[in-house]
């Protein structure tokens, strides 16, 4: 097995479904946080393909994009690629839980930006002060929880065409997106990007539950993060 | 081999990449064209999971979403699933273009919003003019082509960190990737949302370039739908 180095900062964000994959796939990587106080200054050092992370180091190559890393992990992890149309049926709900968070995240940067501006090119608000960071969090929170209870209920809907046993999305195993469902429900979770999950998608929630539930090792992962206090995203005091 | 109907507009759009790729497999389906300006009143008999189109029906479910619909046809093509490394590099450019070209399209929905009001949850304008349509179609079109030049530098970036042979992205061989620069390069010469790709992007333009020219099928694909006079988009003049 080649040596694999995942780089990402102190949080769940874009990290923590890999981190779970590589888990379920008793796969070794050594975890590199990066600091996020730092990050302005030193991310030119680090060789960065497009200035983003995660990235994860492979047999010499570094590769950027969270999908293609988690895909990557998720298929050596034997969770893709064994059935094309049972991949399809995974990708569909993978697509539409994806599509549902871009779309709130680029459209609520856009909604903010005149009430809230930043300095060119970053998330970093001119107005730098605590107070200022606080409104915008909470500006961000509660717009992210409105549009995430409305847009979640499609989750359903594909769920509702897909799923044969309640215990997984698809089939009687566990895949690819099943993975992405417990990451939905450690992000609901969270005071600043968390929602109404059981709520807005009942069936979507209960089969998280499930997934969560019976798997030991990813009852572990779960139950491990959350003690840990770590938050899901760099919002509100971190910037 | 089961029987497969693809249901799309008679535009590129979504289903053009989807269609490529089943030419490149040899795989027979049936291209069921829905009609636009029929499309608001019949979309409920349809049966569509998430009121968006394509679907691809095959064995019995409707898949939607298009790179779920697309992956499956790529790996039905052999053109994906060989190797997790080769995916995943080939993952990095093509989430990076779908990347770009999301947060392009979700940004201007926003940036146009004020100026050109529509009925809620629809694309269709409340002035729905001709002259006003002209209008948001010419805004769209600068807008569109402008973010386009500046953003689509980040594919030669990672084309650069991945290609070994200039005809292909990846390897010796055609993958998932190449088809869909095949697609870019149909998308950059649409009148609505075209963009300099050569000047913007020299290295990915030139890769596009050898792909068609080299592979007599996907020349063919791409003279058939230049000849058609068909559009990219459904933008103009058609809402």
């Amino acid at each position: 097995m080649s040596k694999k180095q995942l780089k990402y900062f102190d949080w769940y964000g874009r990290g923590g479904t890999i981190k779970l994959l590589f888990k379920l796939g008793n796969i070794d990587f050594e975890d590199v946080i990066v600091g996020f106080d730092t990050w302005n200054e030193k991310k030119e050092s680090y060789g960065l393909p497009l200035d983003q992370l995660p990235v994860l180091v492979v047999d010499g190559i570094t590769l950027c994009q969270t999908t293609a890393i988690e895909r990557f992990a998720a298929t050596k992890a034997g969770l893709l690629g064994k059935c094309a149309l049972t991949d399809a049926k995974g990708d569909m709900l993978f697509e539409t839980i994806s599509d549902v968070r871009k779309k709130i995240s680029v459209g609520l940067v856009g909604k903010l930006a005149a009430e809230f501006p930043t300095e060119p090119g970053t998330f970093y608000l001119k107005d730098n002060t605590q107070e200022n960071k606080d409104r915008r969090a909470a500006a961000m929170r509660e717009n992210y929880k409105k549009m995430m209870n409305e847009k979640c209920q499609a989750f359903d809907k594909i769920l509702k065409m897909i799923q044969t046993n309640k215990d997984f999305c698809i089939g009687n195993e566990l895949t690819f997106v099943d993975i992405q469902l417990v990451s939905l429900y450690i992000f609901s979770k969270d005071v600043n990007v968390g929602h109404d999950f059981e709520k807005a998608s009942p069936l979507t929630f209960k089969t998280a539950m499930n997934i969560i539930n019976k798997n030991p090792k990813i009852k572990e992962f779960v139950d491990e993060f959350q003690a840990s206090g770590k938050p899901c995203t760099g919002l509100g005091k971190l910037y």
